[in-house]
């Protein structure tokens, strides 16, 4: 089925007056939408949207395809080395199609390697990630378009380090592979010197929206999933996301609908809540999407991922009767097999109520009575209706979300594209580490009557 | 070390006139301080406040441990079934403790069972663990106070039934440990019927403070924590969080100074930032915590988790930049062992400014990057600095963050040990699942006008 967006309880008509009137919904709404339509274009004129062109860049899941096919037959690890926008997106495809839970286990496939994440200079992990893997069975993806990334580079040559020492050259040669920029960087120059197979990251392609390039499409492939879908998803999408006529435009409901709720409605935070393990990882790929592109200028919402119905016994007190300040943005999805309760013969009422009951329908009433029970507390919800979880629904999702980005961009008046505020903090870190070419930041001293340690 | 909070970058003096005055500092806030400290200790009297004293009940510690030990020695898995606070805390606990990360592998020490979480409902999750694991060599620990939680027992149902299909009925009984109220309910009851062993969670625990008790207990004694250290830590805690003077008060500066940033200040949105892998499941902790607490009555936080440095390169752009609206709570800790980053000869410039730099030295870095890139954007922060991240200092912080809590539902003036706002949904999921002791809820029929599938 294709992606839906229900934006019913985001209406006054359900909402008893805290929400949108339909009057603003289909007109003002309308007008908001297409200034913003007309910004994305440009932007697009200016060569500036490269993922609109991924879906039909030629021979892209084919050049993939065939640099990781014959890569990865000889390894049963394969080790991820990026950070950000360069690293979700393997994430969100692993936990949703790669049969993979981040609270679960670690099962993977049959005949598939295991794909690890390292993203963090934590020194803990690194030593504990690779002192359970075998050098001469684990292939490295290193993913930096600039390949001047601090924490990509520093976690690629402690790994480098460890295929050396148990490796010939010429193995370690063959199981890395970069992803990174056609022409320039650290990443592109080494690689050409020393014979390591690449893929490219277009120019015009900025981390956060990669995952349908090179970046997210070497660990799609890895897994096993199904490439051609997850781009002709993506197309299908895009053609519905640039579409003029509102109503029937997720994406310009997304971001118009979100935006209003925010500066017209006081609602600044914004929750993506699967209903759904697999799902779980796509609302951290969200949050960095959203909060990196918008958070700029003093603007910007605030980005909450969430779970359902783990979060019903976590953050959903809080949503319900705390400050009326969020919007709940549910995703529904189905499982690929449902699990019935089994309830034993002569089990005590509270038990025999699960008789006939499946896990996959309790999690859809708990979804369905979450939402009304926001509705009748006259907080606004929406929901994504995903259907089944493969790789054409995740091209549809990555692309709405994306297009939706770009548009709210537009809408909240900043560069959806951009990221200043990291840079002062890479500065800082180089001073820090005593690099000349830095200047380190002069800090204050600690201050002993600001501090608490043991009582005084 | 004991640990200490640095709070130095709330004030007006690092802040340029955004922060808190030093008079109001350690005067006004320290009046805020005393009245809840008084209501705190009024609750404590009503013995509302049984965490406080799981440091010294007798005998608690030398109970699970005698319990746990025998269980586990035919297991190579523990399934914890729980939802929300009956399951975070172990969560917190095996990726602290228990060298097993969510986004870097599932290593687990010599001789001890890998820790898995059964919380969410999700029919795609249980086929997938429970087809990993053999039913032969798991044991299962089921936690829940009152035997009535949905998910809980739903999914102890079909982990039940996948025992019994492979194992006789005295096995089952053998593998099985229920976590609940020490009276009533439907787990006591069938644990009396079948012989099946128990341990207690207090009568005046709530989900969320119960850590501590055997909800956390169970768990760290099946990585092979040290309770005694963990209990003695809390105890340490206790004292100090627990004293009049609120300058050695890291529990009291805490709340205080949070509350304080959100209700006089505008910076309603609490994010905790741990800059270490083995912390990251901390800030979900104290998100349920913080969030279930004092989300009520239209008042309350909005916790924001993070990770350091990952969310540099996600939600980092959006703190420094987006509204001035959140405060920023870092936790510094330290890695068991640090990673030289190893640069070979000849490398180029790019790479060769890591020679001599550890990965430990890099996130450290990073993290007072960070600190003083936001100080000098006028945006508050705050550091934790827990020292070595062992059994004592979790038993600090746990206990730290519980009281903090409690004088935080006094200043916000909320009952912190409810959730009334989560009754609704509960009853229209019994409703939605055609349940008649329930009332279902009328759901407005869907407005396909206010849906967006294909375009119409």
């Amino acid at each position: 089925m294709p992606l839906v967006l229900d934006y019913a309880n985001l209406t006054t008509e359900r909402l008893e007056g805290v929400g949108i009137p339909p009057d603003v919904l289909h007109h003002e709404i309308a007008d908001d939408f297409r200034r913003a339509l007309a910004t994305l274009r440009a932007w697009r004129e200016e060569g500036r949207l490269g993922f609109l062109d991924l879906p039909d860049t030629p021979g892209l899941a084919d050049s993939v395809r065939r640099t990781v096919e014959p890569w990865l037959d000889e390894v049963d690890d394969l080790l991820i080395v990026g950070i950000g926008g360069s690293a979700l997106g393997a994430v969100v495809l692993r936990d949703a199609l790669g049969g993979v839970r981040w609270n679960v286990s670690a099962r993977v496939r049959a005949g598939r390697p295991r794909l690890h994440l390292l993203d963090n200079p934590d020194p803990d992990s690194v030593a504990g990630l690779l002192a359970d893997l075998d050098p001469a069975r684990t292939a490295v993806n290193v993913v930096s378009k600039s390949g001047s990334t601090a924490e990509t580079m520093a976690l690629h040559l402690c790994v480098r380090g460890w295929l050396e020492e148990a490796l010939d050259p010429e193995t370690v040669r063959r199981r890395l592979l970069f992803t990174t920029d056609p022409k320039g960087g650290v990443l592109r120059a080494m690689a050409e010197r020393e014979g390591i197979a690449t893929l490219p990251i277009p120019a015009n392609l900025g981390g956060r929206f990669s995952v349908l390039s090179a970046v997210g499409l070497v660990p799609a492939a890895a897994i096993g999933a199904d490439l051609d879908a997850l781009l002709a998803g993506a197309a299908r999408m895009r053609t519905r996301a640039l579409a003029d006529d509102l109503r029937g435009n997720p994406a310009g409901l997304f971001a118009t609908l979100l935006h209003t709720l925010h500066v017209d409605h006081g609602r600044p935070i914004h929750v993506l809540m699967p209903y759904s393990d697999r799902l779980r990882s796509l609302a951290l790929w969200f949050q960095q999407l959203w909060a990196e592109s918008l958070g700029k200028e003093g603007r910007g919402p605030t980005p909450l991922p969430a779970l359902g119905a783990v979060d019903q016994h976590a953050q959903v007190q809080l949503f319900m009767e705390g400050p009326d300040d969020k919007v709940i943005l549910f995703v529904a999805a189905d499982p690929d097999a449902d699990v019935e309760v089994p309830v034993p013969p002569g089990a005590p009422a509270e038990l025999a109520c699960f008789r006939g009951v499946t896990l996959g329908r309790l999690l859809d009433a708990e979804r369905r009575a979450t939402t009304e029970a926001l509705r009748l507390s006259g907080r606004p919800s929406a929901t994504l209706e995903v259907g089944r979880i493969d790789a054409g629904a995740l091209g549809e999702l990555f692309m709405m979300l994306e297009v939706a980005t770009v548009l709210a961009g537009a809408l909240y008046d900043v560069d959806p594209l951009d990221q200043p505020g990291v840079e002062a903090g890479k500065r800082f870190t180089w001073g820090l580490l005593g690099r000349d070419s830095f200047v380190p930041p002069e800090i204050p001293p600690a201050d002993p009557a600001l501090r608490t340690g043991e009582p005084g």
